[in-house]
């Protein structure tokens, strides 16, 4: 149990000796729009992979930080939002169908004795060996900034969910959801079908999210059936068993108050940390990941890095650049892994691609 | 007058010694994806440009080779056709309104005594002065391949016209339109309405078009409004002022047969060829511009190859790589031409960059 309060499950640091459970050809770490793209080249060349994210669901910096806003300069897209480009990537690797891991930080990249395998851990306790890793990682793992408040960690596993996707937990509990976008929104308006109560929590009365959740949250709210509490949690209480009892919040008037409370659901800021990575024994330079051009391998044999993690003279942290550098490094590693060189075809004209593709 | 019977003006080699009439900061040579795409990216840098290009139209390969067929690796558009391509980054450009010069080729490219202005003549007698020029070539420059025939010496000029997109010449006269693709069929549809007869010539009875005009070819040729010859031009005849009097074709049995004609249309195949640009004193390898992945100059300040033309350890010749390539070159022209390093800003959250982009 950390001490941090980060009761989810996905992010305990439970790596241990267990044997490797997923052997494959190539793990990427990162499903941003450049790991995604790098699963579509990987798939291209008839190679499958994993894809480990830290964050509950696919799309990286453009689905977390920018999914409604406007983006111009994806070459032939002249206008798309962050989730749209996101969804039209998962649209185009789908047939290639990566076995997909979120929820989870890769925590320890190592060599096999073999001297060829990679061995990669998470915090999730997933163990995969691989014989070739992207990293993929933008500017680091986007993880939940955990909250900080009196008491947390006298509380039992599971009293605080960070960015919870299942909600049957929820079912008769006093429930706090702590949050001002669509994901806090949506979790409040499933969770009032079944739970005893429902607060939402916010440090202003401001809500980001589709007009037709705002709409029904205006509903609820107007009905009774969602509290709306402004405040950020100062202290929380536990029974003897580790059981949350209750929370104080404080209001911007500096005016306390105590809020019965059996379950806490946060969707608190996210921000991104490089984390493990920089402990990987992979050249660095001013933290990012020194690459070279031809093949954007790292320092490491097999270890390749693409998108806004790596640097080279030049380099641009830009989207569009990143899936060069994705599908250069899968021509590299069908090269490595093949041990021979790897033909240009075009998916217009190659039957071999276009049956990969499905088509 | 060429003696290769390309008598259509803009692909005669009229370049001479009158002065500079355009005066720009950027000129493209190569309107497809990838000089396209350059022409979006300089346009964010603030910097206009000139586009030129061998073909009547912009799109390069996608529009002239593949126009309908599908590509599916372009990064988050699944599947488009090559014109579809062409159309969207067409879009995407359009708050740029770079200056287009199509039908004519590049055939001089020098430095000013200045030593920085670039020098530029293309086949159509334009002359411009830049400070940079990007070189996005691809095969090189597609041009028809011409007719081979007896007699084409001797005729004057206009009475054979490549790839024409103007028809108000066919008013009256006896046409023959060679081709097979959907250019040749829509201009014997067009013609029709005011020639004296329209013969449509080609080696094969195949003709490659929508099948709506399929359709109305097939309606013409059943009223007989449009003939179909099936054979080759052996032979053109002409009178004494050079206007063109007569064809004789060879079928397929080996068997000739003459038809009179005062003009012919022509679509032949078309072919790339590396042009005049094997002559620029630019370091070449293989026939292709060496570059360094920086920045995308070739061996000379100011002078920038992208896409297939250009070549660097790893290179593969993808149009999506060609937008890396195109972005990165115009990041090191701003830099070039400011004198000053250039920072990164991006199109979802720059005001800078959404004032130029119109928005």
């Amino acid at each position: 149990m950390p001490t941090n309060g980060m009761a989810n499950p996905t992010n305990c640091n439970t790596l241990s000796a267990e044997p490797v459970s997923i052997h494959t050809d190539a793990v990427i770490i990162g499903a941003g729009p450049v790991g995604l793209f790098q699963a579509f080249q990987l798939g291209l060349h008839g190679i499958a992979c994993h894809i480990i994210d830290a964050l509950p669901y696919i799309g990286g910096q453009p689905a977390q930080l920018y999914p409604d806003k406007p983006i111009y300069d994806i070459p032939g897209i002249p206008c798309c939002t962050g989730l749209e480009l996101v969804q039209r990537l998962e649209q185009q690797i789908s047939p290639f169908a990566p076995a997909l891991h979120l929820g989870q930080q890769v925590t320890t990249l190592e060599r096999a004795a073999d001297k060829h395998r990679l061995l990669l851990g998470t915090t999730a306790g997933l163990r995969l060996a691989a014989r070739c890793v992207f990293i993929a990682a933008g500017v680091g793992a986007f993880v939940p900034r955990p909250l900080k408040a009196e008491g947390l960690d006298s509380l039992a596993p599971g009293q605080v969910q960070y960015h919870p996707s299942d909600f049957a937990c929820a079912s008769g509990q006093h429930i706090i959801i702590q949050g001002s976008d669509t994901s806090a929104v949506q979790a409040a308006l499933t969770c009032v079908q079944q739970a005893a109560s429902v607060t939402l929590l916010h440090r202003r009365d401001s809500f980001t999210a589709p007009p037709a959740l705002l709409d029904a949250l205006q509903q609820q709210r107007m009905t009774g059936q969602i509290h709306v509490a402004i405040g950020q949690i100062t202290r929380v209480q536990a029974d003897a068993h580790g059981k949350l009892r209750a929370v104080t919040l404080l209001d911007s008037n500096g005016q306390t108050q105590q809020m019965d409370a059996n379950l806490l659901l946060a969707w608190p800021g996210i921000s991104p940390r490089l984390g493990a990575l920089a402990n990987w024994e992979l050249r660095l330079d001013n933290k990012q990941l020194v690459v070279n051009t031809a093949d954007f391998q790292t320092s490491q044999a097999g270890i390749y890095a693409v998108g806004d993690i790596n640097t080279y003279p030049g380099k641009r942290k830009l989207i569009l650049c990143g899936f060069h550098e994705a599908t250069l490094a899968a021509f590299a590693a069908a090269e490595y892994l093949s041990g021979q060189p790897v033909a240009l075809q075009y998916t217009t004209s190659s039957t071999q691609l276009q049956k990969r593709l499905g088509i």
